[in-house]
């Protein structure tokens, strides 16, 4: 059951077996149907979480009632609302269950814990925010100069496969274009492949 | 001449006068003139820097030739250019000093040599950039729904007596607006204040 988080934690740090006891007891798992909310706005956040299966997308609804999806989430992703969870303040994000999903939980008060006794996971998590902050900057440069069709083709990249299990609305939601357009740059791609 | 970086960095890990003095023996002291460059598109990255004293601006330049500032930095803040720093690829970055400057410069194998032998330093780093990960997906969010006004003032909020030290054309470049509609902004704060 934990093998997943462990074989990516160990992709970046190594730990012995106990520390890898240690860790793993403080995990939960977490079952998310189809259409459910890991998170709503207003809630305070008190978990981070593992996905081991399954698809979710993050969103944000702004004053318009317009939904700008900032994030999806699949297998191997960390997912959560880190300003809420880090600063101990109120969500302003949906998560949301694309499809029936199964997630690993840490609360704020054991992960403060394992930074303690663990400290190599401080490098672990270092990597991980760094990677998330970088591949954040270059979206909002692509968002600057690049073309649908390019910006499609990174986000291809960085969700390998995801394509076939996310609406085409949702993608387009996600670059910033209509779903039209997108369907149209996807039908042109599939024939030039 | 270490205090501000040792405060800074005592303010979110505890150093003893060994760890101090080792990670001070790693930085190098940099002087950058006023319009002069610290970093150019094309070159590889071999630091990170901590301002001591100035005021710099990190910005792209797209395909069409249009500025696209994405930050200031002043003191008390790290700059560079992080995805060709910790990924060893070329810069697409400018950074330019808009005041005379002085920054720390530690070198990525340095980095990772403190890393190693002060492995407190991951969590140090990790808090930074979990915060900027925080604040630049906060922008992205508050350009999709704010006003320029309430954007401006996060910015001043962010970057506490800026407005004095930066011309009014790259606050409203940094803000995504019209340097006439930042302006208009100002003037109404000016009297309502």
């Amino acid at each position: 059951m934990y093998d997943m988080i462990l074989a990516h934690v160990g992709g970046h740090i190594s730990l012995t077996e106990e520390e890898e006891a240690y860790f793993t007891s403080l995990l939960s798992t977490i079952e998310v149907n189809k259409r459910s909310f890991l998170v709503r706005p207003g809630a305070l956040i008190e978990h981070e979480y593992f996905v081991v299966q399954g698809c979710l997308k993050a969103y944000y609804l702004d004053e318009s009632g317009d939904k700008h999806i900032i994030q999806f989430a699949v297998e191997n992703w960390w997912v959560g609302d880190f300003d809420a969870f880090y600063n101990q303040v109120n969500s302003r994000l949906y998560i949301e269950a694309l499809e029936n999903s199964t997630l690993m939980a840490i609360s704020y008060n054991d992960l403060q814990q394992l930074f303690e006794r663990v400290p190599k996971f401080e490098r672990y998590f270092r990597l991980l925010v760094t990677n998330a902050f970088i591949s954040l900057r270059g979206r909002v440069l692509s968002s600057l100069e690049k073309s649908l069709k390019e910006r499609y083709l990174e986000f291809c990249m960085a969700y390998p496969n995801i394509e076939k299990r996310v609406a085409n609305y949702h993608i387009a939601n996600y670059l910033g274009a209509s779903p039209e357009s997108l369907s149209r740059i996807r039908r042109k791609l599939v024939k030039s492949a």
